[in-house]
């Protein structure tokens, strides 16, 4: 079939659709507190007490091709994905149910593997898999996972709360899942790379981690977090959406931007752009966040009690939408969120 | 491509995969009640206070063909069949989350309708549509929907409590929408029936009626409900779940079954088999119940108060997985609760 290039979802885009779907007349409930538009709605279950609930679906030739995807990583990142938006919000996992689309003729065994790493990454969250669903599907495999946490601090992040003036900061390093995928695709051509930095890199790629260690040890302790998202669709991208959610802009520091030994090695041999991937690529997982100059030092602090790098990048300013990356010996150059990956186009 | 007629899947079916997924060595959360296994699963959000969560999905050419299904009744039922598993818990729906897979090609007017039809499902039952993920399918349109209630009469029912010499009790009537289905086939051959008749099956096929108010009510009430299953995989295989679950066997009366009027009159003229669509015919999306013989009249009093028929249909015996039918002037029938729908076959 031909693909149709200007079909009116690709012109659209999932943000454009999105709205669509939240513009229309909906019914608002009292208990949401925070319904679409963050990485996890949030809903009171009781005077004080809050909930957080995220859905994330993968779905194969879109997210994952399977033959390359080995079964138990792409179990691992179906609740990894989805356990990284509860850390954007400061929230504990407790149970998860997962829908699976499952093609006819798919083997058994790809099934066992899938499940031994899913059920191997609740083990290590502490998720309970409480219910699903398993439908079949004509073509791809696929899976939807819906995952709800609890607020114990009786305290959430949002996207929404950051100030000017406040220090942007981000945890672990970027860029490194997108240069797995592309590694990945076999097109970043000679010289080849040792296989330490693409075992690394193509880890970061199947196998990423959720901060929740990290996100939850500050939400329990009384340091000052005014906006927090996760990095899923790319630095730019996520950034824009906390400071359009926050009202407010931001200047990156861009050789403060986190990335890699091995990134910058490859980077270097291979002699590739690294902005659309440290900058633009997606799938780091990692939770990027605002906090007042004051409190940057306890949160280092923090970072290094739980093993985990954390790094000043920017500042986010007064001026609502507008990014700038800033490079020594350059004017700043503004930056576009919309240069996000779009499933659609 | 051929379709393998004995493919690993095929012959495990629905649920012998469910089995196999809760077989693995899965985490038990302390705050779950009831995982896997019932129509909700039951989590403790703070003492005394519990809620539910149910996820469904339906697949295009799977579960509907899109170009039949009225695309607002498409989005009415996404959230109805989960509105039903709430129903058969006596919990009160809050919040969904919805996971969209969106064919690139998919025409935009379709997906506003949809979502006409799914918010008014929302606001009728007062649901908040709180998250999401919108992502591409390659081929089929699918929707997988998550739903979270409450139990605010902190009773809750389940399928596993039944009781020897309890009565079996269901909602409406059984049938219509297998039947609805059957003559969207256009197999039935002649004659042909009134377009009354056909309006209504229709309408039990695309549009059900999830059973929440009935179900709150009784919940609220001091009445003894032992169990409580929502009919969707046909009556034999959802009173066989529920006789699993409570380790019982029942005694079905074949001509006490409520079949609608209009149901009836067609499988008359058409000279259709009963059988297959009101035992065994998925989607009825009424609820399935037990009590102690002295509650019965009080049930009949609060379905009479919301407008909908109850009957009796038989007893619980004390014979595990015993499920006989049982007819005027002919012997018991044994039932098998596995004939029913096997997506995967």
């Amino acid at each position: 079939m031909k693909r149709k290039s200007k079909s009116p979802l690709s012109k659209l885009g999932e943000f454009g659709l999105i709205d669509r779907i939240q513009n229309r007349q909906a019914f608002a409930s009292k208990s949401v507190v925070r319904g679409i538009g963050d990485d996890c709605a949030v809903y009171r279950t009781s005077p004080g007490r809050f909930q957080v609930i995220t859905t994330d679906a993968l779905v194969e030739n879109v997210h994952f091709i399977r033959k390359s995807h080995p079964p138990e990583l792409l179990g691992r990142k179906t609740l990894a994905v989805s356990l990284s938006d509860l850390a954007a919000m400061g929230a504990k996992p407790i149970l998860a149910v997962l829908a699976l689309g499952v093609p006819r003729t798919l083997d058994l065994k790809f099934l066992d593997r899938f499940f031994a790493g899913f059920h191997g990454m609740c083990r290590e969250f502490s998720v309970e898999l409480a219910g699903g669903d398993t439908v079949r599907s004509p073509k791809e495999f696929w899976v939807s996972l819906t995952l709800v946490g609890d607020v114990p601090a009786k305290r959430f992040f949002t996207r929404s709360g950051a100030k000017a003036g406040h220090v942007l900061m981000v945890t672990g390093t970027l860029g490194d899942s997108a240069l797995g995928l592309k590694l990945l695709s076999g097109k970043t051509g000679t010289p080849p790379i040792s296989q330490k930095e693409k075992s690394f890199l193509m880890q970061r790629h199947f196998d990423p981690e959720p901060r929740i260690d990290f996100s939850r040890k500050i939400a329990a302790s009384s340091i000052r977090v005014s906006s927090m998202i996760d990095v899923s669709d790319g630095l730019v991208q996520d950034l824009g959406h906390l400071c359009h959610m926050s009202g407010k802009g931001a200047d990156l520091d861009g050789a403060a931007v986190p990335r890699s030994k091995q990134f910058e090695k490859v980077i270097k041999n291979k002699n590739l752009d690294e902005f659309p991937l440290c900058f633009e690529g997606g799938e780091d997982y990692e939770l990027l966040f605002t906090t007042p100059p004051e409190d940057v030092k306890k949160i280092i602090t923090v970072a290094k009690k739980v093993g985990l790098p954390v790094s000043e990048i920017g500042k986010i300013t007064r001026h609502p939408g507008r990014i700038r990356l800033l490079q020594e010996n350059e004017s700043p150059k503004h930056l576009k969120p919309t240069s996000g990956y779009n499933h659609f186009s």
